[in-house]
C-alpha cells in the first residue's frame, strides 16, 4: 500500500501491468475485435470491464502521459502540452523532462512500498518523466527507440536487448510492439511486478482503423497483452488520447491557420503556440485540435474570443482563467485564449511554418474534444466501489488506481 | 431518385431499411458485441463499415430525428428541443407536431419517386412528424405505442396487429423490438422497401450496457436486423443521442438546480426550459444534459455566462448567437443562454419541479455533448466517395444518404 498525490494505491500481490496504447480511439479496437485480431483484449472486455474514459485536455501524449503516471490533471502536475511560450523569458520551452512535473509519479512510492517497477515507453522523450525519482529506488525505467543504450546506472538495467531484441526503429508500429514485448519479457523474467507499458501511435497517425496494416499491429500487440495475462497479470488498458481524419475530401489537411488569421482580422504581434510540436513531427506536422494564442500586449481577449467563436472549425475558445478551469490546466502556463477545432479541423500558426510535404499522405491528428473520450479495460471483473466509479466520469488518469483497488 | 433539402438521394433497387436505435451509446453494441448476443451488426461492421457520427446538439430524441428524416440540422428543420418558450405569446410550446418543422422529410419524395415508403417509431410522438405529407402519397407510418389505432386513412395501413402482434407497452423493451418486427413483417408482405425504424430508450435510460436485460434487449433487435438483412435490404444504423450514468456514488441524482442557483445570484425572473421534458418522464425524470435559459428583461447575457461558466459540472454556455452556430439551433426558438453539462451532470429548474421519486432507481440520461457521439453502421461497403467522407466529420443524420448513395 502506498499514497501519491492524495490517492492511496493498495495493489494485488499478483502482478500488475497498466498499459497505455497511445492514440487508440476506440473505433481501432471495434475494427480489431470484429475482425478476430485482439481475442485476448475481447476476453478482458467480458471477463472485466470495457468503456470509455475521459482523458485530460489537450489530448496530447505528454499530457495524458503525465497525468496517467501521478493521477493527476495538468492543472496539477504541470504540464499541458509539449511546449509552452514562457512570457517571463520569451521563450518556447520544450517540456520532455521531469523539471517541468510539479509532483511526482506513483512509480518511486510503489518501488519504496516492496513493488519491482518497470516503466517502457516507445519514445525517449517520456522516459525522463516516468523515471523520475525511480531508478536511484531501485526500479527501470527505458524506452523502445533507445533500449540498446540503457545502462544501469541512469536506466536501472543494462541488458534490454538481450532481453527483448534489437532497438526497433522509432518510426513503426513495432517500436509500440517492443514496449509490450519488453513488459513480457520483465515479467516472466522476475524482474519487474508492477509495470507501466506505453506505446507510440505512429501507426493510428498513418492508418485508419480498418486499415491492414493496423489490424496486423494490434493483433501483435494483444498477443503480447495474452502473454501478459498468462503471466497472471492484473492487466489495465487506456489510451492517452484518440485520432481522427483531419482531411478535406481531395486528402489535404483541413487547417485554420490561426495567427495568420488573427493577425489579418487584428494586426501584428499574436503568438499561437500549437503543444503537439515536438521533434517527431513527420506524422502530423506539427498540426493539431489545439492551441494556446498569445495577444498582443494589452489586447483584450474577449473581442478575440467572439471573433473566434464565429469561425467556422472552431469548437472552443476561452479566456484563460475559464479554460484553466473547463481544462484543468495550469495557469502559469497557458496563452491568453486556449482554442479547440473541429473533429475534422487542425489549428496551424501560419503556412509557412508547417512543413505539410512531410506528412507523406493523410492527415489523422488530435488534441482537441473529439479525442477525448478513450477505451477503458480491465481484465478483472472490478467491485463494487469501482464499478459506481467507471460509471461516472471515469478518466483515463485513474487508470493505476482501478487496477489497483478495483480488481479484488 | 429524388432530392429534398439540398441533398439527392439514388437509392439501389434492393429494399433501403434505416433504423435509429434510440439512446445507443457505442458501450451498448460494444457489450452485446462481444457477448455475441449482436452476430448481425457484428457481420455487418466487418462485411460493411462501422464508425462514429457525430448527432445533432441537443442530443435528444425529436431533435436527432427530425435531423435524420430532413437530412438537416436544427437550424434548418426548426426542432431544437422537445419543446421551447415562446417568447411572443409567453408560453412553453411543446414540438411534437410537424407543424414546427421547417422542411419536408425525404418520406414523400421517396414515395413520389416510386418506393413504397414505411415509417415505424416507438413512441406515438414522433408519428406525427414522420408522417407529414406522406399517407396522402400512399405511405405507411404508425407507432408501436399505438400500433392498434392504426387505420388505413390516417396511418396507411390498419392490420398493424395482424401483421406484428398485439401492441406491446410503452415503458418496455419490446416497443423497440416491435418497431423492427414490424418492418420485417412490412418488407417481407411487399408493402414496403423503404423504411425508417425508429426505436425508444426505455432500455437504455434503465439499465448500463452490461446489464443482462439490456444484452438480452439487444440480441432481440440484432434478430429482426438478421431479417432484413436476409430478405435482402441494405441496412444502414445509427442513433440519436448516446447515454451517460448521471448520478452521484450513492445512486441519487447529480443535478444543478439552474433556475434556483441563478434566482439565489442574481435575483428573481429566470426561465429555465429543460427541452428534454416530454408527456413521458418516468425514466429520466425531465433531467437531461442541456437547458435554455431566458434571462429577466434587460438583463446582460455576457456576466450570466462568465458566472455559469466557472459553476463546477457546467461545461458549456454560450449567449443564443453563439450557440446557434456551435450547435446549430433555430435563433428564433432558444434563450439568451445554452449551457450543457458534463458527461456525469443533469440540469434541473427547481428542487420542486422534478418528480425524483418517479426515477425509480438510476439516473440515466442525455442531452449534452458527452451523448454526441454515436455508433454508425453499414450492411454494405461503401463506394469511394462515401468512404472518405464517413473519415471526416460524418453526422448521424446523414445515414439516409449514405444508405442510398454510398452503398453501391
Amino acid at each position: 500500500m502506498f499514497s501519491v498525490n492524495q490517492r492511496t494505491y493498495r495493489p494485488s500481490a499478483r502482478p500488475v501491468a497498466v498499459i497505455c496504447l497511445d492514440g487508440s480511439a476506440d473505433e481501432y479496437l471495434d475494427c480489431a475485435l470484429a475482425r478476430g485480431f485482439m481475442p485476448n483484449l475481447g476476453r478482458m472486455s467480458v471477463e472485466g470491464w470495457r468503456g470509455f474514459a475521459r482523458a485530460a485536455m489537450p489530448t496530447f501524449t505528454n499530457v495524458n502521459n503525465s497525468s496517467i503516471v501521478t493521477g493527476t490533471p495538468p492543472s496539477v502536475h504541470g504540464i499541458g502540452g509539449n511546449f509552452f511560450f514562457d512570457t517571463a523569458s520569451g521563450e518556447e520551452v520544450m517540456m520532455n523532462s521531469a523539471k517541468f512535473l510539479r509532483v511526482q509519479t506513483i512509480f518511486p512510492h510503489a518501488q519504496r512500498a516492496g513493488r519491482k517497477v518497470a516503466v517502457v515507453t516507445a519514445k525517449e522523450k517520456l522516459r525522463d518523466i516516468f523515471a523520475d525519482g525511480l531508478i536511484s529506488e531501485g526500479g527501470i525505467a527505458f524506452s523502445a527507440e533507445k533500449a540498446g543504450q540503457a545502462v544501469i546506472e541512469t536506466h536501472g538495467i543494462g541488458d534490454v536487448e538481450a532481453l527483448a531484441g534489437p532497438t526497433p526503429a522509432i518510426y513503426s508500429g513495432d517500436a509500440s510492439v517492443y514496449v509490450l514485448r519488453a513488459g513480457v519479457a520483465l515479467l516472466k523474467a522476475g524482474r519487474a511486478d508492477f509495470l507501466y507499458l506505453s506505446t507510440t501511435d505512429y501507426m493510428q497517425h498513418k492508418y485508419a482503423p480498418e486499415a491492414p496494416e493496423v489490424l496486423k499491429f494490434y493483433g501483435e500487440l494483444d498477443a503480447e497483452i495474452g502473454k501478459l495475462l498468462d503471466a497472471g497479470a492484473i492487466v489495465g488498458v487506456t489510451a492517452d488520447h484518440g485520432m481522427n481524419a483531419k482531411q478535406l475530401p481531395d486528402g489535404s489537411p483541413k487547417v485554420i491557420y490561426l495567427e495568420s488569421e488573427l493577425v489579418e482580422q487584428f494586426g501584428p504581434g499574436f503568438r499561437v503556440i500549437l503543444p503537439i510540436t515536438d521533434p517527431y513531427v513527420a506524422h502530423h506536422g506539427a498540426l493539431g485540435s489545439f492551441a494556446q494564442v498569445h495577444l498582443p500586449p494589452g489586447m483584450a481577449a474577449g473581442g478575440v474570443r467572439d471573433w473566434l467563436l464565429q469561425r467556422p472549425g472552431v469548437t472552443e475558445c476561452h479566456d484563460r482563467k475559464t479554460a484553466a478551469r473547463l481544462m484543468e490546466l495550469p495557469e502559469d502556463r497557458m496563452g491568453d485564449l486556449v482554442v479547440a477545432s473541429a473533429r475534422d479541423v487542425v489549428l496551424g500558426r501560419t503556412p509557412e511554418y508547417h512543413d505539410l510535404k512531410a506528412l507523406a499522405g493523410a492527415l489523422r491528428s488530435h488534441g482537441g474534444r473529439y479525442e477525448e473520450m478513450v477505451p477503458l479495460v480491465f481484465s478483472e471483473p472490478l467491485n463494487a466501489e469501482y464499478a459506481a466509479r467507471v460509471l461516472g466520469d471515469v478518466r483515463n488518469f485513474d487508470v493505476f488506481e482501478i487496477t489497483c483497488n478495483g480488481t479484488h
